[in-house]
């Protein structure tokens, strides 16, 4: 979220927004990422498991992102038109949990939304908080074809940096030495 | 894997293969799925947490999987030419846990590997085993970038279904019919 580590609510849905999936992107994806038959050849998939050609897992979870990041760019945008400074969100370290639960097909629907479930400061980045953040999409008929648990940080608008922070805050903020500080 | 349940060995890390990543690459993946600026603006990205632009999370896990079907898709050809029938992987229905250790750049080299970890015969789908395989990838530098604990299933080659489990694969092989009984 674009909002301050502070300001984040939890256990609310925030919806995302939504995508259609058209065979022709299913296809091409699939082409690049996960060409198994059941993602590239509709006659072929007729056959398959699913009985029909679904889209690739990587697929679903990468249109969701794309979603989530326009819609915390729009956000930011609306908090700049009201004079606001939005926060800031920062890489993600990874994902606990990720479920497919239904094969999404040409022509579904897909909609996401995003519920912070847990916030709490960050031990190895200092001003940061830790959000842990539940995805979930649901196709057309309001069945839920994917959810995942996802690790993401967020900035802390009312942070006071004791000495050391402060230091090594100053180090990060250097070009050579602040990658060895910053530990990448 | 390629491998019939029954033959799939545990513990050995088995390499998938390695893909460098250009800056092409880099921001033609993110400007389709994660738009972030360090994805895509390589001036910008130098004053970014990571000081140079980075490929996207997903875009390392999407290469990684493309690669992984790569080699599976080898390995049942080889079997093929040796006279041999390749055994069956199904469909992932999740992930466990996903981290991002490292990023990666422009110009890394990023090999990855494949470990399964358990194996046990799945209740929900008869004939067929639940694998649960370690994803390894590691830049040129020897650093883990990413790992991941993959859900999979595969294929028992000394099946011998029951009466029931008979008559629910013989109606799941049905078009309308078999859909309802497979649960989709």
């Amino acid at each position: 979220m674009t909002y301050w580590y502070e300001d984040i609510a939890l256990g609310s849905p925030y919806p995302l927004g939504a995508h259609t999936f058209s065979e022709e992107e299913i296809v091409a994806f699939a082409a690049e990422f996960d060409p198994q038959y059941f993602h590239i050849d509709k006659e072929a998939a007729r056959h398959s498991h699913f009985g029909s050609l679904i889209a690739s897992g990587w697929h679903t979870v990468c249109v969701g992102h794309r979603i989530m990041v326009d819609t915390l760019f729009t956000q930011a945008d609306l908090l700049r038109a009201k004079g606001e400074t939005p926060g800031v969100t920062g890489p993600s370290p990874g994902v606990n949990k990720m479920v497919f639960k239904a094969p999404v097909r040409a022509g579904d629907t897909i909609s996401y939304a995003l519920t912070v479930r847990q916030k709490r400061p960050s031990q190895s980045l200092p001003g940061w908080g830790v959000l842990i953040t539940a995805i979930e999409a649901h196709n057309q008929h309001g069945a839920l074809v994917y959810h995942a648990e996802v690790v993401g940080f967020s900035k802390q608008r009312d942070f006071r940096p004791n000495l050391t922070q402060r230091l090594l805050i100053a180090l990060g903020g250097l070009p050579g030495l602040g990658r060895i500080v910053r530990g990448r």
